[in-house]
């Protein structure tokens, strides 16, 4: 294994919903030959224990609300079925993972976001990534496997978006080994052509981007994603991938360079 | 700090379901003066929980079965819900906790219980402690907080007895540490008489337990937990304490020895 290099890998709902494509993946994530990270998102399941549970989802603009009562939510979905479910299925395959969130060894210490203009809740902005900590259990050859929750001082946990979670870790990392971060999702990369699923573009730089922002190639959702691949890369990340849960292991997808 | 000593503190549903308590608790916790772990049960939470979500409790002769269904209110309330609270309780008071179940790090290896004669469902007896795993993380000066899940090489994840967890945790460190075993409850000891709460037995051994047994003054629901305590000090457990979740920092309660 290249322990030199560490690949800080997310995935989200279309595969944490989905136990073959999970399994599968799973499959494939213990075959990475470097130190690695998973950090997960919720998928639907937290949606559907809340409603269940009689919580209601609050939106403003589009986006959620973290009410007390949803972090509950979050806090039982996503640090114990989901965490411990992807940690039991990495066990099996003979990958030592340890699953987290961003409280335990306060490895991602976040804030707490200003109630103004907007108060989305119990939702935290990352502040700090305890790099020691995390490198710590790289070298027990513990693979750490992250929800996304994070954490402050005051003992408020806090619900964070995984893509900045996953950023925010690989980031963090930086300064210890050569950080890789792979971006997970439904799609074979970033696509030229949204109706043409294999018109995916290799490489995007911050120069390419402002042009593929500018004539409209990329669309809305996607902006964000990118625009936080460009961050890391400029902070040292050395590569972002962003490419189909489906092809982990295979050289696919759209790299995201400086 | 003395870190040669490492003190096993395990906390049940007197604490766990009464917030105020938890509070008075976690301050006495951070001021133990050696390495620690805590171990906690789960308390009422999860039998609310699993009510709200129309799953049934089923009990064969007085004992909870753990069908998937409840595996997974287990998981959600245990390692989710509960440990993370906790976690973040302590980072509030500066000690840095990391939340554990038994399949992180495989630190808890069980076996599924056999279904014979009695199946209990997702119910697992520990066969192993990674007591490797564990010391590593109190090198990292960080206090591992376990819920009482545990979880086997074939990705089940398998409820188990939160006494039991701790008993188990503290005798496979006791390779490598001078571990202590504490039990805290609603006594304040082991009563010589059940209608006098300050009529605490000091110190029992294993002579004194078989006379205590016999004459009945230890009742029913004490048995195990003492039996467990004589087994974990023959084991080189240095001593079993049974105290007051109350009074976690002063010289009282029941000290097995043996």
């Amino acid at each position: 294994m290249n322990s030199a290099v560490v690949n800080v890998v997310k995935i989200g709902g279309n595969v944490i919903d989905n136990p073959e494509a999970l399994d599968k993946f799973l499959d494939d994530f213990v075959k990475i030959p470097t130190l690695k990270i998973l950090v997960h998102g919720g998928g639907k399941i937290a949606t559907a224990m809340a409603a269940k549970l009689g919580v209601e989802t609050m939106m403003i603009d589009g986006r959620r609300v973290t009410s007390p009562a949803m972090l509950d939510v979050a806090l039982m979905v996503y640090a114990g079925l989901i965490n411990k479910k992807i940690v039991a299925g990495l066990q099996k395959r003979g990958c030592n993972a340890i699953g987290l969130c961003g409280a335990d060894g306060m490895s991602v210490e976040a804030r707490k976001r200003s109630p103004k203009p907007i108060d989305y809740g119990q939702v935290g902005d990352v502040v700090a990534v305890n790099q020691w900590v995390i490198d710590k259990l790289l070298k027990a050859e513990l693979t750490p496997v992250f929800c996304a929750i994070s954490c402050d001082f005051d003992g408020n946990l806090l619900n964070t978006n995984a893509d900045t979670m996953a950023t925010e870790i690989a980031q963090g990392l930086t300064e210890l080994r050569d950080t890789r971060l792979t971006f997970c999702f439904e799609k074979r990369g970033v696509l030229a052509d949204v109706d043409n699923p294999d018109s995916v573009i290799e490489s995007i730089d911050r120069q390419s981007f402002a042009e593929l922002k500018e004539n409209g190639t990329i669309n809305s959702g996607m902006l964000p994603k990118i625009e936080n691949a460009l961050k890391a890369v400029a902070q040292g990340v050395e590569s972002v991938t962003i490419k189909s849960s489906e092809e982990l292991l295979s050289e696919s997808g759209t790299v995201i360079v400086r």
